[in-house]
């Protein structure tokens, strides 16, 4: 999928949800406990009520890989499954891997060809050659983090010389490695006001931002700033959506969740005369 | 295992070798690859001849994520078959993860929980939150990138604020975070003339030296500069050693180079009056 297409389901859907499948077994509904691959039975039923209202997926793979191979399984699974069904929907590994080129080679091959995610999260910390080798993919992308939405993000981030803070740095040196048909940034949500600087750096990039729910950004101030006329954003809602309710209606309050969210997008893309 | 436990290893072993199951499926000698699990079968007859040798070994997780649930059950069966036969054996995850606190919590649970291994790589860029969830485990141990030892390390980690480069700030903001006992660094042997400096933020601590053999660094230089009265390293060998070979012969070869390597490191800490 390239940066065109993306919008174009963008537009189709009148939203640009990511819906985050961070899957605990813990938070799942204790009555899909009892079949085969509850977090894929879990994932499922999600997928089924919200789909009409996103156009990404993102599991976090920290919460399949603390099941073990049994949660790799899952994770492959509803892969296979978002894909096979609906083609169009753009899925994210937040998988926030990065290793000297050799092995981030490898980490793209897993990720890519041995599953069919279209993006994986990357962190920056190594460098070029840690992130390049997931580029060589065609319609394949790199989600590189810039500026999180956690409060340890002043603790590198904004390290600052000659007044080009780290995740600036970051920002200006990747743009020449990709482009914007593979390369997305994360940008917190909770760092709303900084949207202003960083689409001086980035005017076109996609941005991948977490933090609106349950870590408080406002979507309102992430369309304000961040907002391009190709939309430009993907704006990711996890817990708020998927752990709504933890009852036999579960997936039902998630589509009603993910509803709202697509909602007040809608009217966003509207105000911005982009549908 | 705590700091003196490891060191005792050491002094015992009269080794600081750290071999890394960098078990790429591509490179395994083919005759393997009729077994069940080739994987763990390669790794299985590499520990047989490489264990007097070494104190540690690091499975870097890519190589085994690749395969997608199928590698991480080698892996897991790996850990296993350590942790039983040779419990004094460090078992380091490079996997180089690290996220908001909540899913580094569940990283976390994932490699010490689930499967158990002594320490996990983390990358530091999304700063303290998303580091300390692994430091609430007894006896388990953070290994935080500090100075890489690839050429991208040149793109960030020498970013400069008031002459304080990033992986200096890394260094002198995350020793705070934990302590000897469960935090070390990934300092690359490519950059040894870099340990003195680096002895002076983190005196005592252990250092995790990847990039001694195909990478071009000098085990020399690493002990000249960073070696302490606790010996202080780990050095980490995998595609020289495991891959030394790929005949019906390659793990008596991988035992043969595991032993030259720590024939050397015998020396460098006889010289020093630590054996």
């Amino acid at each position: 999928m390239n940066h065109l297409q993306l919008f174009n389901n963008i537009i189709q859907k009148r939203s640009f949800l990511c819906v985050g499948l961070d899957s605990e077994i813990e938070k799942i509904p204790s009555f899909l406990k009892k079949l085969k691959d509850p977090v894929f039975e879990f994932n499922k039923r999600i997928i089924e009520t919200t789909h009409h209202y996103t156009v990404a997926y993102k599991p976090n793979v920290a919460f399949y890989e603390s099941l073990g191979s049994e949660g790799w399984k899952s994770l492959e699974a509803t892969v296979k499954y978002i894909k096979k069904k609906y083609p169009d929907i753009f899925v994210i590994a937040d998988a926030k891997r990065g290793d000297i080129g050799n092995t981030s080679r490898v980490y793209a091959r897993a990720f890519f060809e041995k599953m069919h995610f279209d993006a994986v999260t990357v962190a920056p910390y190594m460098g070029e050659d840690s992130v390049t080798p997931f580029l060589s993919y065609d319609e394949k992308w790199v989600v590189l983090l810039a500026l999180t939405s956690n409060k340890g993000a002043g603790d590198f981030q904004y390290h600052n010389e000659d007044g080009i803070r780290l995740f600036e740095r970051v920002l200006s040196l990747s743009r020449k490695w990709g482009n914007e048909n593979n390369m997305m940034y994360v940008i917190g949500a909770t760092h709303a006001e900084m949207l202003k600087d960083i689409r001086k750096l980035v005017p076109d990039h996609f941005l991948l931002v977490p933090g609106v729910g349950t870590q408080g950004g406002s979507l309102e101030e992430v369309v304000k700033y961040g907002m391009t006329n190709k939309c430009g954003l993907l704006v990711n809602s996890s817990r708020g959506i998927i752990f709504a309710d933890n009852t036999e209606n579960f997936a039902k309050v998630a589509g009603e969740k993910a509803r709202e969210i697509q909602l007040e997008m809608r009217g966003f893309l509207a105000e911005r005369n982009l549908i």
